[in-house]
């Protein structure tokens, strides 16, 4: 499964730049694979693209309708439904990484096939999956990890990769969530997989590569979260990381979601990361730290930084701030 | 989900004792809840079971016709399928624990349907399950663990169970493969849950319950295990032991279906089980060790149950050949 490219990224009638987050992001990340941008009365997000009408886009070449919203539920607002209809008719495929399916839409699916166009919903995995083997294939790979839910391994992980390539490295960025999906064009919905075969399909996703390329891994959740640790578990097993990035943020005292637990600390964190990879890859480690310090000032946040390179003895960063430098050397000695 | 007992157990025309092991199991496991055995010409199994007809079963108020075969590749053979029809017919529920679903056949569907009968594929999970809380709740967990697939996990939980049964604790066996939940007529084969919810599936399965019952939960795989990790360590989680019961075949080298990676140690594993289940329950630890000596003569099994036991200051049991005596004693005292 490829998403066709360009995009035309949909934002709908998002209130905000939050509820159009996904839309934001594929232009932050992929800006060059954007033709523009559909925005409907009212809409209070700019993902900063042209704006466009569905034929316009059309005749720019947008291959893809994408919608980038994150409504509430992740519900499929039924009068999209008529936009969706048109861009099918336009030559357009559509693809979302809402929660309900767009194929769950019977006009929507009909003039699909109708006009022999695809439907991408990203949430829904294309398996069968193989069983995990936990053999070991060649090429590197680097994941990035974290103390909770919701931290910045998505991000981190995109950061790396453009990073590493800048620096000549050859680097894939390997998608295990919608919004990285979408991102990527391609990818495998982690959380959705059934349990027997995670490792497998993580297996699929970053399969044997050339000895000097990198996959750079999006992670999932962390080894120590109470109701997703399996689907990490899996996903560090199946990834055999050469590599491990740690993304933390320093101001979150609880673990998204779980009331008052508090969120792991760093070297905890590390050390169960580590044990878990050493099952596949027994030289497996974590070489930094990805700080998300988007809550703290400029100050305290490379005080932060500091403090944590100091204290842990690797390399740290905030991608956003810094960028990844001093991760990427490391890499590129590996 | 509540199978309806007893039973009529059909074993096919198995080739041998192993290819009927799961209509064994259930008359090894659940006598009281068996009527009787239906065997085709040329069965070389037997569950010790009077051989009925499905006539005679269905007159002796048996509820559901359970396939006790494991078919290579867990296939239906569809020349069973005229006897699905007539229990149906005889008022008979139909369940399987095979890989192919007897709900996916056309006519026993339709037949099912309208005698208004059941048909329990215990391989298909009903969901849907919740996200995992990883919140405390009362009552008393223990859950069976082992170094590798296939070892003994279920044997050793229902030989507990039994057991603690006869010692006079509440205790009740909670099943996570096919096989245990035919024997349990309950239960939740978590190996085909949905990655985001295995915790919250055995959250689900072992609910709050009276301070002083214990759940005898069914282990799958190990936390160790490259391809399955992912699965035990949603179970370990989601089951909160307080107490876990090690299982372990000091007669295999190497681990089912993976080469020649080699079992890991007792040790080792122990403490990665551990530190998985402290995650939600702080106070978890292994409190005895469950060997599997079938491969091994009286008197080089009782060495090294004895071994074992001095080595690791657990008490070590088989289950098969000594019972579970003194490990029973020490969930008592918890």
């Amino acid at each position: 499964m490829q998403i066709r490219t360009p995009y035309l990224i949909f934002l709908g009638d998002a209130h905000d730049q939050l509820a159009a987050k996904t839309g934001v992001a594929i232009a932050e990340w992929r800006r060059e694979l954007c033709v523009g941008q559909l925005r409907l009365p009212g809409c209070q997000a700019d993902a900063g693209l042209p704006d466009l009408t569905l034929e316009e886009a059309a005749a720019a070449g947008a291959k893809t309708f994408l919608i980038g919203t994150t409504t509430r539920g992740g519900r499929i607002n039924e009068a999209w439904q008529q936009l969706m209809l048109r861009a099918l008719e336009l030559g357009l495929d559509i693809a979302s990484g809402l929660h309900d399916r767009v194929a769950d839409l019977p006009a929507v699916r009909e003039a699909a096939s109708l006009f022999h166009r695809a439907i991408h919903d990203v949430r829904t995995p294309h398996g069968p999956f193989p069983v995990g083997t936990g053999l070991r294939r060649p090429g590197k790979r680097v994941l990035t990890v974290g103390t909770d839910c919701s931290i910045g391994k998505m991000y981190t992980a995109l950061a790396l990769e453009r990073e590493m390539k800048a620096a000549g490295m050859a680097a894939t960025f390997r998608a295990t969530g919608q919004t990285g999906i979408l991102i990527a064009g391609s990818g495998i919905p982690l959380d959705a997989v059934v349990a027997d075969f995670i490792a497998g399909a993580v297996e699929t996703l970053c399969p044997a590569n050339d000895p000097d390329h990198w996959d750079v891994i999006e992670g999932q959740a962390t080894v120590l979260h109470p109701s997703y640790a399996g689907v990490t578990v899996g996903l560090v097993m199946g990834a055999q990381p050469d590599a491990m990035v740690m993304v933390h943020d320093p101001t979150r005292p609880t673990m998204r979601g779980l009331g008052d637990r508090p969120v792991p600390g760093i070297a905890e964190t590390i050390e169960a990361h580590e044990a878990c990879a050493r099952v596949t890859n027994p030289r497996a480690k974590v070489v930094g730290i990805s700080l998300n310090t988007s809550r703290l000032d400029e100050a305290a946040a490379m005080a932060e930084i500091a403090r944590t390179a100091d204290r842990f003895g690797l390399p740290t960063i905030d991608p956003a701030r810094t960028g990844c430098g001093p991760i990427v050397s490391v890499l590129k000695g590996m």
